[in-house]
């Protein structure tokens, strides 16, 4: 079978599959707001449809949530799974974005072709570049070149809270030779990475509740007790003073860096200065002693996602508020393990309640572990030497600073390993305003897919 | 003249009274959203036609925010000034609210009845209660009883930032033999007050701001700094775990509680776990070492009145916000300089800054000294036993947590003593959801003000 034939079709055809991943971002699938729940089931259909265009056999999988999408493909050689999530993020603030978030456009900028929106990046746009790879392979040469399984998910951006009762009932189905995940970017502007260690993730929510209602500040001022004030005791007690995260044996299972591993990435030449400077920052804030990339690849993070109380609004309202609330993850590595951490956490928060104080957590929100992925397989070799075939630098092991639960459920769950190649940038406005995906990494992320495939087949 | 007959009038005229004080209850005069404009200046129109309407010349005076009313009764005796607020706190939440804030309602409860909604208590019910008095007198004798000034302001709920300048450019105008005004309430459910201590008042909105845009807390979590962090640093330091406030020099200025005030502070039997006990609190939660009454009049404070940073909503954002907020107020004390502790705190939160964060002060908030009447006048004891008279206990000098900086503006800029006489309840719900004032408030209200102006003139 010739890969040649199958590149030049995804070059010929590279506006088809723009119009057609435009369709699936004009579905405004948020799915942690449950106002947009019909939303996110129209763009499981919109999957189900495409993939039974591919000749797959498809199904929409209800779960309490929001459905999974499966389809399967029959074929000799290697079996491979693609995994890809079709929710995004919300898209307040509203206001900074400089064209409708679900109104998708192809725009000129001075670095080149964007395809403008939510979920073009992450992940709708990379999703696609899969897709579109096995639709070109299919066109060519009448089938595809091994075995397929597609596995869609809804709810990557609130927690995954269906994912893994979901991959437990479907262990078999899902069992596949490796899988394969589209979430992740570059290295720096053209350097294709595989990433081999993903941080996990623990998210809480918590209420400090102390009088029964809001309160005159100049009639209880003094007397009562502040819930704002001992939320923020309890946010400030997070870290100490180097950077160091205070929750209660947070560091069990961080691993140190090893040797090999820090050697590879001094090579990559992170420029931190340049990577702080896009959003206007210049000095790194995390723990002391760390370098840039341990930060945000290898070391585990607290961070408050959000916090409010009281009055808000314009003008001043001198109440003394009934209740404080917070958001807060933190980002794990290692062996880290999330039950125990949110365990840990509560304990902290509770013992930092004065009198009168009262705390809700929330229970309903996510957690998952960090993945360290082994590279010993064949197929990871074969996959970079395909990657640095398209790329005009040679494919590199690296690790990544986001949340991307399923990675470990393949090995945890399935027994699988997983690989995790993508194609965003740096600078595309992941979970916030006017996100982009550079039409050069959907092109070539496509083109890369068929690479790959041709060399795992 | 007889002071029976123009009490039995008030009895007689209850109702119309009621009905009047509805019709100034329906306008929403929130003084702090500036879209409620409208309808501050018509409260201000309302008030002008009701003094027209005692037969003084009144007139409404603009200022840069909303309007003063200024009316004048010339008279024989003593020249006394009468001062009120027209304007009300917002009514967020509305949620909370069993009856809509500004369709007021007459309702009975176990407690007896009431008029509920936003300004019943704070401070459009005790405006009225003076107003009342002198229409009973005028309808019984044909005028007032002597020389009488009625100053009504718009923007007290909103730091009165017009009242200064106002106040200095009519400086002539407001004089006269004493200030009184109608904000503060009983001790207890029947001891009537005449409130000799007074807090000030600071306000502060600070927002930090680092990070260009919201970030990805995975791919910046842990190298990029999180303005809610620096925010709750800043938040939690500004008290040490003795409750007292930490702002440098905080303490200049105030007076430790002379003997003869703590004993008869002692003796009005202040029910501290019932007072707290109202709102769902238990243990005092201010300054070691001092009483419930000191916590509420004599000492100064620090509390948070509102704080907010990132995603806010339902569900889970794993952003990294770019600014965090908050306000927080002063309640001053003594001699206790405004604008040294305005300094002083600006001082100490960028102290508190790390590298790439900045702070942006809200300059547009209100400032004013605490007050410390001398009830050396004869006057102090006519009012006394006046109030005496009407009540089943006999009055008191006391304290109030509040600011009322018109207060202090009286001494400073007119070179007038104020006494302040009012009759809300500690259930009143000031600032909070279902506002009411008590009917036998707004009654007694009446006839005291009747009995003081027969005892003053």
């Amino acid at each position: 079978m010739s890969l040649d034939a199958v590149l030049s079709r995804i070059d010929t055809d590279l506006d088809a599959s723009v119009t057609r991943l435009m369709e699936l971002l004009r579905i405004p699938s948020i799915s942690t707001d449950p106002a947009y729940a019909d939303h996110c089931d129209a763009a499981a259909d919109w999957l189900v449809a495409d993939l039974a265009s591919l000749g797959a056999e498809v199904t929409k999988r209800p779960t309490p949530g929001h459905p999974m999408v499966v389809g399967h493909v029959p074929g000799d050689g290697p079996h491979l799974l693609f995994y890809g999530h079709y929710d995004v993020q919300p898209v307040d603030p509203l206001d900074l974005w400089d064209t409708p978030p679900f109104e998708p456009q192809l725009q000129d900028t001075p670095k080149g072709r964007v395809i403008r929106g939510r979920g073009t990046s992450d992940d709708k746009g990379q999703l696609m570049t899969f897709v579109e790879a096995c639709r070109a392979w299919k066109a060519e040469h009448g089938t595809l070149p091994c075995r397929i399984t597609f596995f869609f998910e809804g709810e990557e951006e609130s927690g995954s809270p269906s994912l893994v009762p979901f991959m437990e009932e479907n262990r078999e189905e899902l069992t596949s030779d490796i899988a394969l995940i589209c979430d992740t970017g570059l290295f720096g502007h053209d350097t294709p990475a595989i990433v081999t260690m993903l941080r996990g993730m623990l998210q809480e929510e918590i209420t400090i509740e102390g009088p029964s209602k809001d309160l005159h500040s100049g009639m209880f001022g003094g007397i009562a007790m502040n819930p704002a004030r001992v939320l923020s005791r309890i946010l400030a007690g997070l870290h100490d003073e180097t950077g160091r995260v205070t929750v209660p044996d947070f560091y069990d299972g961080v691993p140190e860096l090893p040797n090999s591993i820090a050697a590879q990435w001094d090579d990559l030449g992170f420029d931190e200065s340049a990577f702080l400077g896009e959003v206007g920052l210049s000095v790194p804030a995390g723990e002391q002693g760390r370098s840039g990339l341990e930060m945000i690849w290898s070391r585990p993070t607290c961070e408050i996602n959000g916090m409010w109380s009281g009055y808000t609004g314009e003008g001043f309202k001198t109440v003394l508020p009934s209740k404080a609330s917070a958001k807060i993850s933190f980002r794990l590595v290692g062996t880290q393990d999330p039950a125990a951490i949110d365990r840990n956490f509560r304990a902290y928060v509770e013992a930092m309640l004065p009198p009168d104080c009262t705390v809700t957590f929330n229970d309903n929100l996510g957690a998952g572990p960090a993945s360290v992925m082994s590279t010993d397989s064949p197929m990871f070799e074969a996959a970079r030497a395909a990657l640095s075939d398209e790329w005009p630098k040679a494919a590199a092991y690296v690790g990544c600073g986001g949340s991307i639960p399923i990675a470990g459920y393949f090995k945890s769950i399935v027994g699988t390993d997983a690989m995790l190649i993508g194609f965003g940038r740096d600078d595309d406005q992941l979970h916030s305003p006017n996100e982009k995906y550079d039409l050069e990494c959907f092109h070539k992320g496509i083109r890369s897919w068929a690479r790959i495939l041709d060399a795992l087949s």
